[in-house]
């Protein structure tokens, strides 16, 4: 009855993608699958961790996620699947869930250990493909594998307040489609850090003084229309919750985006420095 | 009941597709989506419009089509929806639906009105994915916005017979997956303006002197097979209607394609000059 | 109640995918549709052969493959559809099924005849929609054509064993998205020409000693991680039963691929060279 929706580093020109939908609808006919992306960089495990936690919550309670990436079993990396916020995860130990573990506390993890109940020759996405059926049929988490309290975690999705709380440093997580740059810091921890303080975002030599409410939040009126704002920079919180610094209707082929006009990389640093009150 | 459509600009890496399609399904559990192109070029409302055209007629009557190119609300733009030879529209009053309005005259149009009715911070998606899937389910234009009778309209997809009725002028208004070079010259005007007469096909320094009725429509004998014919200009109707500047068996990797080989670029003007009859 | 699979070399920009699956909806709205791939190098009937190759046997038997790749109806070309392994497949007769074919003897192939019962201006396209429409239902081959004994073979899928047994010769017909780099040499060419000798994989001027059991197949213990082998070239049966040439790993964008660290192109020689026992 859940939908189950998929998340890898596959690619769309190989088969692997029909392939692994393939195996999904010859274990449950009625199977309803998403497509989150199939294009997260080869191994990216903060960019698939990022996506996942943006995409999660506009799905119904019960979604199964099957992540995809860097999943192949190791003695290093065991599989894992998760009952987190009312949806399910199935993914490899690598750190893929912080960042939704380091928001709220999971409800239930296990470590898969169905493998060898599994024909001779079952690769990592036949594995992945049963616990998702079984899931998504209403099946418990205990049938195909072992609790577990603790799984890996990657800091680096975490920006830092300053001891002093004078500061946030975040850096850049993800580039969007737009070139729009996604940082790691979140509204909450703006908010919480704040306190009711105004703040500039600086990054290189460059600073924004204001936050947008939406990437048209600017003034118009008679001697300005939103067509005269195109190429402004902007930092918004975007729907995922986290800063993001953007150009007003970039366009890579054309205009520029954020990424090209502003010069930010994956991973640069990027600041909130609070004025004082 | 109904297939809800998707048409973007919103690319396939990031989230946002998937997301979209999790609301829906939030929202409507049995809704049937489609994807059209999530790859329109970011902002580009002619080219949204050209493939909106394209594609509708491949639908049931009652199908609804949701556009997210340049969509957010703003005071200059609204969101509206349009019901039009049994099919329904969703986007924001840009001028995108142009290209089918200038051929049928729409059956009703409302400006949407439901946005506060949405929990506060619903996203301009929000409010189309409430309209889509309202409609899908048989709801009522009227339920959801308040008529009105005139929208945005770009003209620039509007290919002009010259007054004499000696040429067509037009131009490229999309580049297909194929190198292909589609003009905004379409089967009909060239028909009313022909009055049976012959034609040449000119763009540049170039002229094509007749029309294939299939990418393949070569004379094929003894001496030549269809391999020979391989990178051969020219022109046809395409399943859309528009007049076409076509290289046989192009590929952008190997052979080149309509755009690079004839140096066709996206608004170069394509001329259609009627011979003396 | 069948499922019907889409591969072309459409692309997903265009409308040409999203207008596909609206007609498959239009003559038959139950339909569950799954694409393979749509990134298919243009008109490249190899390319598209290994992907159907690689993907059919995740799919349920009974499943319909529709493949649009080079498939315009012409005097050179008719349109198939074969029942082979308990899949049916309706593509044009361009040697597309060769990879299936030179395994498995099909169990009924027709050239499909209902062209003249469609509406005036059908496509191609048309066509394998109510072909695939009319077998996914469960309709018989025999109703929508004519039952033939033959089609086109191309043999450059196959690898060929020297005259004395010593070695294999096949070269790269796939380079996938992470670079890594497909032989036409099949696991079952191997074993059976091997007779248990070991073997060496050379290309160029480069050799690789062993065949990997799964990508991550290497020596971990105190001193080295998996870590420490990434960049590592790797040889491997992949799934679909092909010795592949890998980079452990690997990632076009950053440390690179088999295809451009170790220079494989497309057709390049790959030997497989057996040791005297």
């Amino acid at each position: 009855m859940s939908i189950i929706t998929l998340t890898t580093d596959f690619g769309l020109k190989d088969h692997f993608v029909g392939a692994l939908k393939g195996k999904i609808l010859s274990e449950y006919r009625e199977a309803t699958i998403v497509d989150i992306s199939h294009d997260i960089d080869l191994f990216n495990v903060p960019e698939a961790s990022y996506i996942i936690g943006a995409a999660y919550s506009s799905f119904p309670q019960g979604t199964v996620h099957l992540i995809g990436v860097d999943c192949e079993l190791t003695k290093e990396c065991s599989h894992i699947a998760m009952l987190w916020n009312g949806h399910y995860f199935i993914c490899a130990d690598n750190g893929i869930l912080s960042i939704l573990t380091q928001k709220i506390v999971p409800e239930k993890i296990v470590e898969i250990n169905i493998h060898s109940r599994l024909p001779e020759g079952s690769s990592d996405m036949d594995v992945f493909v049963t616990v998702a059926c079984h899931l998504a049929k209403g099946g418990l988490l205990n049938v195909i594998g072992k609790e577990i309290t603790e799984i890996k975690e990657i800091n680096e999705l975490q920006a830092v307040a300053a001891d002093d709380n004078k500061s946030i440093k975040g850096y850049v997580i993800y580039i969007d489609h737009f070139g729009n740059c996604v940082t790691n810091i979140t509204k909450k921890l703006v908010k919480d850090i704040a306190k009711g303080r105004d703040f500039d975002i600086t990054f290189s030599t460059k600073s924004i003084k204001s936050l947008k409410k939406g990437y048209s939040d600017f003034t118009v009126n008679e001697r300005f229309s939103l067509k005269d704002y195109e190429g402004e920079k902007l930092a918004i919180f975007n729907e995922a919750g986290f800063l993001e610094i953007a150009i007003y209707r970039s366009n890579p082929l054309t205009v520029g985006t954020a990424k090209t006009l502003l010069g930010l990389k994956f991973r640069d640093v990027v600041n909130v420095v609070f004025r004082a009150p």
